[in-house]
Formats: structure tokens, C-alpha cells, sequence
């Protein structure tokens, strides 16, 4: 066989093997959205279908003899060509597969979905010994996995590759214990900064429909393109890029607490203008698809919280949200509200905390994720050690495990190796900020002005076109010239929080 | 092979084909009612891919096999149970898949595709001869269709057996002539009777939230399960019976007609609760799926038109349509409603012509696609058969194409054979009504109490419940002992008609 017909029957077949996977991805935007309730049970058998048919077609021999016909041939001479990114990335995902054993990944399906029922029972009951034994298995099935998988150092970083390519957790650790060194004592003296803002200006009334249209303008104007996208409503939200023309992002509204949707819709915004802006030729194979997770939240947080919380978008965006909210920020001053949107305060939910204190929430479950794969750690007694991790980090007693170890879905869901993504979001969105600024004078002017097209611009060159040509760390090294170093986002945040706390 | 165990693999597959096409049910929804505009492209090649692939699986070889290993066996003995009923509406749709060349089912589709943008030109442009070419290639490629499945007497009857299993264009024939000499004469009364509506009445402003709430009431009274179902809206209303637990139907509203909405939600609502009601264990097999398309719009037509244009059903509704349009209906007598809502009138487009001339549209198309099937009749001589046609039916000239034969989408998809199931449903639903009215004595005071539910359960089990047990004509028979006759709906027509244009 001829090196470039097996390249175009491997990408043709892959391609399809995506495309199917797109229509579970409908089928799964509708399911939160607009789903009948009484349609769940048929639409499991529907999603399992596609599940399993797009797996065959992923993992089918035929594609491992492709592979081998094509690799180590001019057709993938250039390692930075859609050819040789495509082959490389095909096979890694191709070999995770094929090392799995079938009745792991069927048991850890079927573990996992009984597991998330377990799990919102316990927590509405704050019942860890409930969730315990499921807690075992799930760990007890990924240390497996694990295994299968393979791995130099850690057995972590063979569950860390599904999510974040060529990371270990030998690496990550180095850069979370220096960020952590040096983010803990500027908390600390947040802490005991005589400054406080005004947080009950966000919790005026806020009525959801003049909410929805300003949401709407604000992430039209950040560049999410509503002609080939959609904004709905649910309760968690999220970015599903179905794709080419089709990315649909959700928000919640709350009448009384503007954050919610504001930050939220800006989150899933910048989830979604990564999609929106990926390379469609390539749509359905690696040169087309997002570089990891890491780099999707870094584009997520650089919107919400670099662009979303900073002084010259609101020097734009105030006075609009003054004149649609007037009942409530008539009287309100800018500095006023500026400090509300970025008050720092250790709290015990993760999902609810702020720039600042919001990594040490993902270092903790980081430690603890490493130790349940050691083995170091029993999930039994997973319970203790947060709560007295957490003391250590944030100076607080944990009053339940519903407020403590039983806060997320993760693990129940199998998604052990899932949380540093989101740290290393917030790194990288800072330190690809740092150089946007540096690369694109009078940045800051464009915002002011509610101008946002060269960032974005700067973003679809530097990221999002190039599909997964780099591995999250080259791609860093490529944009900034520098290793990913928690070094930006110190420095965002010392210069922030100096400003608004004067610490 | 044992019987038993191939019946077994068969259901297997054919179910799973029928699950895969399900999933092309939500994409096909979405697509008409949130899909974001620039994701069409993307939407044809998903839709595209289900679509080749649930019918590789309804036609792949095995299928052939399995029946061929449980058809005259023990397995299949009682020809009502399932398992008959399966095998033998399984062998009918797989032997005239395999009978179609792929070469033409494909060229069918490519012309279709392209002749529906070229059909929506040219009536917009009120131009023929512009579509005149697409018409030759459908009834070219529609007439080898016809001779590759096969047929007894008439080319018309291959096509008519993909809508109405085991009707033929002699039967059709005969009973539309019969109705046809009956209807014209009643028609052309009404035409000479002194006695008109006020049609102003339903034009006057109908608020559209006000509407949905009124138009969901209604829906959810005659028996739609909204928990097992949605109403989005749509241009063109339809209705999408998506699997177990899923189905959904669209209608539109207009602020300044009351009729376009509310019946068309009752009309799509009369489809939900066939397609609700469905033996859910029995999905995705003929025995789980409904009996033919002129039995599905009986349903819709039932609701809409025997039970939601009827007096008993308004003196329960009409107060409340008052109570919620106070303006619009407050000085409205109930009978001048009644009447607005009844008006006979003959009219040049189909899809707005009242429940007695909609009966003359479908006969002229349906003499006019035989005709074209048998060679006597060619394309380019449509218009002028057309207006020919519709001068001697309704007394009028019909002024342009788009007005006359340009009016329909049906044969630029090339659906030749599905126009006479609208007046096989009129003519259905009149001979179910009067038989539920002899089985369910007091029916008439249910409707006026708003109580819906005894009908509800009298069509599941006499209809829904069945699926395709038996054929139309059997299932007619069986119901109301007799053969199908337009002696009901003329009676119906009569009696409604001589009442308010007292004729």
C-alpha cells in the first residue's frame, strides 16, 4: 500500500469516526437542554449506540495497519505538518485505546454511571461513608487503567495524558509548589488587609431578561459568533463544539447575583471561540481539534477573568451596565464595583471561589488525586486529609464532607487526572496574556474601548488554528519563548490585588 | 440456524438500525427549530452519515438471511402476533430496498436535494418552465423506481406502497371518485348559500405568549404528554416522533390569526399522541411503529378537525378563549365563532383550504401524479392539466404556477404516492369517529366538559397500541367493520355544513 492512500483512508475514516462522535455531541447538548424528562432512558440507548459505534470505528484494526503503513514515511517528514500531527496524535489516542482491556473500559462505564447517582445522594445527604465504596472501585479501576496504559514516573501521568498530552505529574508538581509558595502568603495578606469591597452590589436585583440580552452583547463583543453558535440555559454550565458552524455554550441566570452569568457566559465563551476558530479543513482529526484541556480553560480563563475582571473592559462595560441595571448601579461607583467583581476570600466550594484562592482548591485534590494512585492514600480516608489539607491552605475547619471531599463530580465520573487542567488554565492564560500585551501595543486601549478583534486575532493564530500541531508545553514555549512558570500569574494577581486590597 | 435464535438477531439489528436513525430524528429536529445558521453545511454531512449508515444495517445481507431462516416457521405461525407482524412488514421494506439500484436511490437523492432549491426559486419567481426540468428528472427516476420494485395493475401503486402498505390506485381511486361526487354538489350548496361568517372575527389581535399558553392547554387536554414531548415553533409545523419518552411537534404563530396555531398545534398534537402511545417494548419494529401514513394523519386530522373544529369541543374552549382574549372576543356569540371557525371556501393553495375543499386539492393531485407515472400526462403539460383540472373542480381560475402547481414541496422530494394519504386520513378519521361515537355513548358531553380522555384510550387500543399488526384496510375493518367508504366523512360534512350555511 502506498504511504499516501493509507494517510487519506486513515483520515477518512477517522474523520467519520468524528463525525458520528458530533452527532452524540448533539444529542448531548439537547439531553441538558431541551430533552422531555420522560425521554432519558431512550436517549442512554441512543448516546450508547453512538458511544460504541464511534469506538469501533476509532479503535478498528484496520486503522493500527494504517498507521504502520504511513509512519516513518515522507509523508510525515514534517513534524509540524496537519500529515505528521495528524499520524502522531492518531496513534497515541489509537495505542490508549488498544492497551485497554474491553472489560475495563465496560465496567468503568458501568461503575461511573452508577457512581454519579451514588454521589448526588451522598452529597445532598453529606454522607461519606455512602460514597465510600464507590470511591474504592472508581480508584480501584483507574489504578488499573493505569497500568494498562502505562507509564514512566507516576502512575498519574498515565491518566494525566487523556486530558493534558505530554504532561506529568513531576512537572506539574514543580510549578504548583512555587506557585503555591508564593500565592499563599499574598492571600494571607489579602486576609488581613483592612479593605474590603462592597459585595451586596452583586446581589441587587438583577432582572434575567435585561441579563440575558447584556450577556449576549458581551460575548458577542468578546467574539463569540452567534451565526454559528448558541446561548441556553442550564444548570451547570458548558462549551460543546459540535462543529464546523455549530458551538453551543450555557449559562444560568440568577435575578439576584450578577456574577453568575456575567463571569460564566464569559467563561464559556472563551471555551467556545477556541472552537468556533479551529481549523475546519482539518475538522474531525487531531490538526483540527483542541490542543488539551489545559490550553482550552487557558482561553476559557483569559476571557473571564484576564479580559472579564479587568479595569479597562469595565471602564467599557460599567457605564452599559449602569444604563441597563439603573435601580441597581445608579449610585454604584466604578472603583466600588471593580473591587466587588474582584474580591478574594477563601470559601469552601470550589467552584464558587475567586481568582486568587481557586487554585489552592485544584492543588489540593492534585495531592490527593496522586496519592489515591500510589496508593498512599485509602479512599477511606480521603475525608481526613482534606480536611486538613485544606486547614493548612486556607485556614479553615471543613464543617462537612458535602463542603469538603464530596463537592465534586470528578471522581465519580472516573475523571481522576482532570483537575490540574484547570490550574494550569489559569498559568497559561496568564502567561499567554503577558505576552499578547507585549506583542499587541496599547492592548488595554482596544478593551477600553470594547474592542477585543485583536486579541481574538492573536488568539486564532497563536492557538487555536494550529489544532494540535504542539503539545501543550512547546506550544507555550513557541508563543512566549519560556517553559510554563507560575511567574505571569503571580505577577497578574500581585498587581490586581495590590491595587484594590494595597497589599 | 434455530428460528427462534434468528428472530432474535434480527430484532437485534433492526432495532439498532432503527436507534441509529433515531438519533438523525433529534439532529433533523434541531435543525429546524435552534440550530445555528452557519451550521448547515456541517448538519447535511452528519445527517448524511446516519442516514448511510442506518440503511447499510436495514440492508445488509444478513437481514436477507434471518428472514429467509424464520420466515414458514413455528416462530411466525399466528400471523397477528409480533413476531409475524415483524418478519412480514421487515420482509416488505427490505425486498424493496434491495430491488432499488444503490445508482438510483443515489441519483434520487442528489436530484431531490437540488431540485428542492430549484423549486423554491422558481415559485418564488412564479417561473415553471424554470422547474419544468426537475420535474422530468423526478418522474423519470420516480417511474424507475416504480418498475424496480414492481407491481401488480398500476406503476402508482409501487410508490404508494411506501406510505400506505398494501393500498392500491384502483381502491384510492374508487373511493375518492365516490367522494368526489358527493363532496362537489355540497360544496358548490354552500357556495350558493346567503349565510356567511364573519371570518374578521379570527383575524382580530391575538397576542402570541397568550397563544402558546392557550394553544399548550389544549395540546396537553386532548391527551399530548408534554413530559414526553415539547412545542417549539417552526415555519413548517411538523411533528417528530423521536423514540420512547420523545416526541415533539412545532407550530407557528401569527398575532393576527387565531386558526394558523391553534389547529396546527391540535393537528400536530392528533400525530404526537399516535406516535406517544406507540407499544414503547415493541420500538423499533413494525410492530412498534405506526401503520401507515394515511392511519397517522386519521390521528391528526381526528383532533384537529372531528373533535377541534366541533361544537362540543368549543363550548367548553370558547369561553375560555374568551377569558384569555378578552378584547378580540368579548362582544363574539359562540355561533358566530363557530362559524368564523367553519367557513367553507374554495381557495388556490392547499395548506389553507377548510376541511371540505382540502379533499378536491388532493384528488387533482393525485389523478394528475398517476397520470404522470403512466406516461399520458408529461411534465411540461402539468400547468396547463393543473389549471384545467381546478377550473372544473372549483369554479376558478387559477391565476399563476404558484398559485396552482408550483403551490407544493412534495414532488420536487420526490414524494410521489403521498398526497392521497391527507384525504385517506379525512376520510379515516370520520369512519373511527363515528364508530368511537357508537362504542363511547355520551362522547360528545365529555368534549363539552373538556374531558378527552375516553377517546384518548379508544384510539390507543383500537389503533396505537396495534402498530402495524394489520395493514389499513384491515385495521379499518376491523374497527369499524366495514371496508374504508367516504360515507362517514360526507355524512360528517352534511351535517355540519347544513347546519350553519343551512344547506
Amino acid at each position: 500500500m502506498i504511504p499516501a492512500q493509507a494517510y487519506t483512508e486513515l483520515i477518512t475514516r477517522v474523520k467519520e469516526a468524528s463525525l458520528l462522535g458530533s452527532c452524540a455531541g448533539v444529542l448531548g447538548w439537547d439531553e441538558r437542554t431541551y430533552m422531555p424528562k420522560n425521554a432519558s432512558e431512550f436517549r442512554g440507548e441512543q448516546m450508547g449506540l453512538l458511544a460504541r459505534m464511534s469506538h469501533e470505528m476509532f479503535t478498528s484494526p484496520r486503522i493500527g495497519e494504517l498507521l504502520a503503513h504511513v509512519e516513518g514515511t515522507p509523508v510525515v517528514i514534517d513534524p509540524e505538518s496537519a500529515h505528521a500531527v495528524n499520524v502522531r496524535e492518531i496513534r497515541r489516542g489509537y495505542n490508549r485505546q488498544i492497551k485497554l482491556p474491553k472489560e475495563l473500559v465496560e465496567e468503568l462505564a458501568r461503575v461511573t454511571i452508577r457512581a454519579q447517582g451514588a454521589w448526588q445522594e451522598a452529597r445532598a445527604k453529606n454522607d461519606f461513608p455512602a460514597f465510600q465504596p464507590w470511591l474504592e472501585k472508581i480508584v480501584a479501576l483507574k489504578r488499573e487503567e493505569s497500568q494498562a496504559v502505562g507509564y514512566e514516573k507516576h502512575p498519574y501521568d498515565a491518566l494525566l495524558d487523556e486530558y493534558e498530552p505530554g504532561a506529568s505529574a513531576e512537572q506539574i508538581s514543580r510549578v504548583f509548589a512555587e506557585f503555591r509558595r508564593d500565592l499563599v502568603p499574598l492571600i494571607a495578606a489579602i486576609a488581613q488587609s483592612s479593605r474590603k469591597p462592597n459585595s451586596e452590589i452583586l446581589h441587587r436585583e438583577y432582572d434575567v431578561e435585561k441579563q440575558k440580552a447584556f450577556v449576549r452583547e458581551a460575548a458577542s463583543a468578546i467574539g463569540f459568533d452567534f451565526d454559528g453558535g448558541r446561548l441556553d440555559i442550564t444548570t451547570h454550565p458548558f462549551c460543546s463544539g459540535i462543529g464546523p458552524g455549530d458551538c453551543r455554550i450555557t449559562t444560568r441566570f440568577n435575578p439576584k447575583f450578577f456574577n453568575e452569568s456575567f463571569f460564566g457566559t464569559l467563561h464559556e465563551a472563551g471555551h467556545g471561540i477556541y472552537e468556533q476558530n479551529l481549523n475546519a479543513s482539518h475538522y474531525g482529526t487531531p490538526a483540527g481539534s483542541a490542543c488539551s484541556l489545559g490550553i482550552h480553560e487557558s482561553q476559557s480563563r483569559l476571557w473571564e477573568n484576564q479580559v472579564g475582571r479587568g479595569r479597562p473592559f469595565w471602564q467599557h462595560f460599567f457605564p452599559k451596565a449602569q444604563a441597563v441595571f439603573p435601580e441597581s448601579l445608579k449610585d454604584t461607583s466604578f472603583d466600588d464595583w471593580y473591587f466587588a467583581i474582584n474580591e478574594v476570600k477563601p470559601s469552601f466550594i470550589r467552584v464558587e471561589a475567586d481568582e486568587a484562592t481557586y487554585n489552592l482548591h485544584i492543588i489540593l485534590r492534585f495531592e490527593l488525586e496522586q496519592a489515591l494512585l500510589t496508593g498512599d492514600l485509602s479512599p477511606g480516608d480521603v475525608p481526613g486529609a482534606w480536611d486538613e489539607k485544606f486547614e493548612q491552605s486556607f485556614g479553615l475547619k471543613v464543617p462537612d464532607a458535602a463542603q469538603g471531599c464530596l463537592q465534586d463530580i470528578h471522581w465519580s465520573m472516573g475523571g481522576i487526572g482532570y483537575f490540574p487542567t484547570y490550574t494550569l488554565g489559569n498559568l497559561y492564560a496568564a502567561q499567554f496574556m503577558e505576552q499578547a500585551k507585549s506583542d499587541l501595543h496599547g492592548l488595554e486601549d482596544d478593551f477600553r474601548h470594547g474592542e477585543f478583534g485583536r486579541l481574538k486575532t492573536w488568539l486564532n493564530e497563536k492557538i487555536h488554528l494550529l489544532g494540535q500541531t504542539y503539545r501543550p508545553e512547546v506550544l507555550c514555549q513557541r508563543i512566549t519563548g519560556k517553559p510554563l512558570t507560575h511567574q505571569p500569574l503571580m505577577a497578574y494577581l500581585r498587581a490586581k490585588y495590590g491595587e484594590v486590597y494595597a497589599v
